[in-house]
């Protein structure tokens, strides 16, 4: 069964390789997407090369909508856009795939279907496709290398989706199993180094020594330590001074 | 010669197969990225398969930096990032593609040297190469289907470097070989169907037709016409009129 969650068919418009459209449906999968369609497949359907790529995101494969044409798969869709890298002569509008998902995402949530064609892997949509999609997506790539294969814009496209419809967590961080220092703790730490430091006559000339103390002590907070690594640095300094003891 | 452009280092840590290698230069200068490094490649270098795969984005291959091991690669690197999937049980920021490519955007125009960690294909990085980054960046894949290939990992990095540094356009209209109509053409056009429908008895009943003709004229307002709609649109009518006389 497809996810519940309403999101856009992604079309894929007569495409040649079954490899490719293995690789476009876990690309689809790897952004939470599940509906596929295919219209006219080259090689027949179902497709045993598509399966083998397929592993892991399959599923799509036996869930797809198999049409004939074009408009068969665009039955119940209300809004489509069509990828394609090259001008078409066509009045249209061009979207960047985070825009177009945006839309997409607009329009969804207001009970639309929206469609988003791919073409063929080798020279992509043909002009009478795309004039039966409302707007256009284009990839922003260098323009002088801008060849993309069918999963690559499948990945971009569903990768934007999920951007635009997913709360990203930008930055958070990984927690070892130890938890952040408190203040108590990296004063504790501190002063372990400036007294051991000091009996070792670190802190010279003394003139010197006052800036010497704070940058070691701004270190210390703009590593941001964690409980583990206090216990590390002090147990690195204990046993520096063992090994002296030792002689 | 690599482009002048000042970019993050994308350093390949003991990649596998040749074709994975070629793919990740394809999808690197996509997005106009060239200062590829490689570390510690299985099947050698150069490598063939790699060469043949990246047809078009060769030049990154043969102007590829080989290194024995990653210290070697992040020389003159001030600060690193790792690519990883999974949880290292290593404290460490985590940073989504977009939120690490504009710290990399900032730190570059600082004149900091960032590099990009990518790891071998069967299983990523190895702790040890994770311990020696500054940072993780982490791509908000579906939890239920996280994996995502080298190439791919590569292309939705690059993407993002290249979404935070080049002025993408959302939106733009691609215009055929005509320029949009202005108010005196829609106008012509609106009073050529109002005219003509009127003495074809379109507009009927009386009490509807003067809504009739407001729908009619927001139709012509909200669709945009170019002059060459215009044109085709009062040639429909002349035809439909030339038929009618025709009998």
């Amino acid at each position: 069964m497809p996810s519940p969650t309403p999101q856009p068919a992604f079309v894929l418009v007569r495409p040649q390789m079954g490899e490719n459209i293995g690789a476009a449906a876990r690309a689809m999968w790897n952004f939470g997407l599940d509906r596929m369609h295919v219209v006219g497949p080259r090689d027949g359907w179902p497709n045993g090369r598509a399966v083998a790529m397929a592993s892991g995101a399959g599923r799509l494969l036996d869930e797809a909508q198999l049409h004939a044409d074009l408009p068969g798969a665009l039955a119940d869709t209300t809004f489509t856009f069509a990828t394609t890298a090259r001008g078409r002569g066509l009045t249209k509008p061009v979207y960047s795939p985070e825009r177009a998902m945006q839309m997409a995402a607009e329009m969804i949530a207001r009970g639309e279907k929206v469609a988003v064609l791919f073409g063929p892997e080798r020279a992509g949509l043909e002009n009478e496709d795309v004039a039966q999609a409302n707007a256009i997506i284009s990839v922003p790539v260098n323009p002088e290398f801008p060849s993309l294969n069918l999963a690559q814009c499948v990945l971009l496209t569903a990768y934007e989706w999920r951007r635009q419809t997913e709360q990203v967590q930008h930055e958070t961080v990984e927690m070892g199993r130890t938890d952040w220092a408190n203040g108590t703790e990296v004063e504790a730490l501190a002063r372990h180094y400036e007294d051991t430091l000091d009996q070792a006559g670190f802190f010279f000339p003394d003139s010197k020594a006052d800036s010497m103390k704070l940058n070691l002590r701004n270190l210390w907070s703009r590593m941001r330590l964690t409980r583990a690594d206090v216990q590390t640095l002090h147990g690195i300094l204990r046993q520096m001074v063992r090994w002296k003891d030792r002689g």
